[in-house]
């Protein structure tokens, strides 16, 4: 299970220096609301991901990741229809929790989410100043989405 | 790249006796004519696989296959929005070539294949007598049509 809460980034430059960054591509076998079939190359690993539907707070979803050699990945996402997804993360630990900042390329240029992993839905968090409004659960910033979509 | 011909039986009690045979039970995240997502528990072991598009003639496919945890595989099976397709897996060595027959069960009870894989698509193989009818390439007969149709 997945939990996690996301947020908008308004300001790119009060985010403080990662401890990590890494490039991540990735494109959907199949994305809608009730299933995710994700191909992602990070660094230099790459992933199959399900993800189920989300939860009704739009916090937990069932998630199934498994690494998969690189050249997998590479002739399943020439299968996947839509454009892919390039984004930089970037990760902050912040008062116990690390914070993950997805930075998009491309035709997202310009969106920066930011994503807090929790242990369960009633865990508290301590929200960085650099973060902005909340859109957890918002199924506009789902990847899955907005490979079909320009924000 | 899966190479493959297939064949309809039309009397199981001409197939010899096999060499190994287990029980299968499958369903699917995605099954359209250019991709598949397969959930698959056979035995004691369970996969996921993803399948392209078949090449023209039908014999080919490129295929992606991942040993999975058992449990996920089962959770994963909940998730997909179609009845399992239940069969029995039976291989049958023949001249060189293991046969795999599929005895189905449930909504397709009486529906016989056999399958023999090939290493290219122009490789000949000796037909045994119990196969009856080739349906290489016919959509109708694929495990991702049948779990929407009755044959």
């Amino acid at each position: 299970m997945e939990i996690e809460r996301k947020f908008l980034i308004a300001d790119l430059q009060l985010v403080p220096t990662p401890s990590d960054r890494s490039l991540i591509k990735q494109a959907y076998l199949r994305a809608d609301s009730t299933c995710a079939v994700r191909i992602r190359i990070r660094g230099d690993k790459s992933y199959l991901t399900i993800k189920g539907a989300s939860s009704e707070s739009g916090m937990s979803r069932e998630e199934f990741e498994y690494e998969i050699p690189l050249s997998d990945a590479e002739r399943m996402i020439k299968m996947c229809p839509n454009e892919c997804i390039i984004k930089e993360r970037l990760l902050i630990p912040y008062k116990g929790h690390t914070w993950e900042v997805d930075v998009f390329h491309g035709r997202h240029e310009g969106l920066v989410l930011a994503e807090v992993e929790l242990s369960d839905e009633s865990e508290s968090v301590d929200l960085p100043l650099w973060v902005g409004r909340e859109v957890t659960g918002d199924p506009r910033y789902y990847n899955s989405y907005l490979i079909n979509h320009t924000i």
